[in-house]
């Protein structure tokens, strides 16, 4: 039996992007593209709407923009029922760099933003929806916020106009426990309101705390392709699809371009299941440390990584 | 708060071995000894006791055979509240090759079985018990076994002295929703004794299994340094004791012992997270065939892999 309501939304090029600064072939995104499609996914995140005001395509791929132009070169006049989505980030996107719906490729944004800004979120979100759009908030790094602090931001987006909010381990750090928690809390917070899932995957919990998210009742669901995405990467698209019921699903066309991509892809940049992301995720603290340290190719010493992450300086 | 009733085993160098047929340098098993010692580890199961009648050391490493001459070459004169285990299979072991616990370094004895064996299983582990040693069950493949069957196996282990038994998921095939399912059923069928628990990591859930199993009440916990284990290898240890609240285990040895040994030996046996691994898993089968496709060096066409795994022969 299958929970109809259940909507995946692959976001592989976008949270991958943050892996490679968004520089993927043309070749492969039209490849994932078709792939999606076929496997039956709602949704593909293509990417971030960023203002090249802010962030110059020289250090950027395309994906960090998703200008209609850019859509135009992958989608061609294709004919698909799932709906292109992007990403907007508070402080990275004027509103007028978001064209209307009805000029656009794109069917959603999801606004990413931190409790402490949820104002501008929503301002940013309340304009999407007037501009025609599905809109979400992901409401960032939760697992850093008092609880009064989360309430405070809850209580804001019940009084919104934003009909989906997803729970979001940022860092890596929950477990299936505070999965449950968040998901109650939200559920309770949020009358009417659909919630959805992203998961990072620091702990080999990504999976996992999906899983977990749907036993909860969440119906938007987040994976990438192989588990792309930053650090630690997040729940593989591939697991998803084969623990999901729904006959529309197929996962023979991810496999192809998992095999045709993917494998190589990550010999060669490294998301996914490593000490350094291991150790910011237990922490609790953004994987940067941990992406430096991947980054320099030679690993740190785990031992005074961790006990530096951990023990910080002292502060009283 | 922490349950004092938890106790870790680590298996690394008995499932471990699986990948290398427990070729071990004995410099890496006295450091793993010592490590696992140090970070607070209540059981190291250094391998299988089998006959040399059906094994030869030309193929296999002391560790398929863990004799006492073996074990004292590891342990020396070292005083540690560490025991020490061995895991024992039907039909590769002779009783007499099983000393008396008062002449061997062992503390503990895990019999290795299938459902329809429970009768020589249990006669091997009272045999076990009558040397003087502790001693478990560990059911395999549970989740191929009709609930008939498996009911009758634990309704004859019910009736034994056998004080410990094991949920094993041989095929990493299992979602929480299974693991919730046994231990219900075990602890029911079971009473008075102990439960155990025992992953593979095929859909990336060994971590998060085991947590479900914690929380089901399960308190004998299996796990293997950086997961090193047959296939996708198992439970990471590194990830239980950050997860374990017992003030007693301390993560940093193991987090040595990772850099020094693991993270380059995975690179080279590819134990963890692979594709053909996925598809065992997913389809409930055992590893062998993905075994097979990762020891040849090239990935299969994962489509088809997946294909002829899942449709087999028409069987009406």
């Amino acid at each position: 039996m299958f929970r109809p309501q259940i909507k995946v939304l692959d976001c592989t090029i976008r949270d991958g992007g943050l892996v490679n600064n968004w520089r993927f072939d043309d070749n492969l995104v039209r490849k994932v593209f078709n792939s999606l499609a076929k496997a039956g996914v709602d949704y593909m995140e293509i990417g971030y709407k960023s203002s090249e005001k802010y962030f110059s395509r020289d250090e950027n791929g395309a994906w960090k923009f998703c200008t209609e132009d850019d859509l135009k070169r992958i989608i061609g006049d294709t004919e698909t029922d799932m709906k292109l989505a992007a990403m907007a980030d508070i402080g990275r996107v004027d509103y007028h760099d978001i064209p209307d719906k009805k000029d656009s490729a794109l069917s959603m944004i999801r606004v990413a933003c931190y409790a402490k800004e949820i104002d501008k979120g929503i301002s940013l979100a309340h304009h999407c929806l007037e501009k025609g759009y599905e809109t979400t908030i992901n409401l960032m790094a939760v697992s850093k916020v008092i609880e009064r602090d989360l309430d405070e931001a809850l209580d804001d987006l019940s009084k919104s106009q934003v009909p989906v909010v997803y729970v979001v381990d940022s860092f890596g750090s929950m477990y299936s426990e505070q999965i449950h928690f968040l998901a109650k809390k939200y559920f309770e917070a949020l009358p009417g309101k659909e919630l959805g899932i992203h998961t990072h995957n620091n702990q080999q919990l990504a999976f996992a705390n999906t899983i977990e998210a749907i036993i909860a009742g969440i119906n938007r669901i987040d994976a990438t392709i192989y588990g792309m995405g930053r650090g630690a990467g997040n729940c593989p698209l591939e697991l998803l699809l084969s623990f999901l019921k729904n006959p529309k699903f197929d996962l023979r066309p991810i496999l192809e371009v998992i095999q045709e991509f993917f494998i190589s892809m990550k010999a060669e940049t490294e998301w996914g299941y490593h000490m350094p992301y291991f150790i910011t995720g237990i922490l609790d603290e953004h994987p940067r440390s941990g992406i430096k340290a991947m980054a320099s190719k030679e690993m740190p010493e785990l031992r005074k990584f961790y006990e530096e992450l951990r023990d910080g300086t002292p502060l009283d």
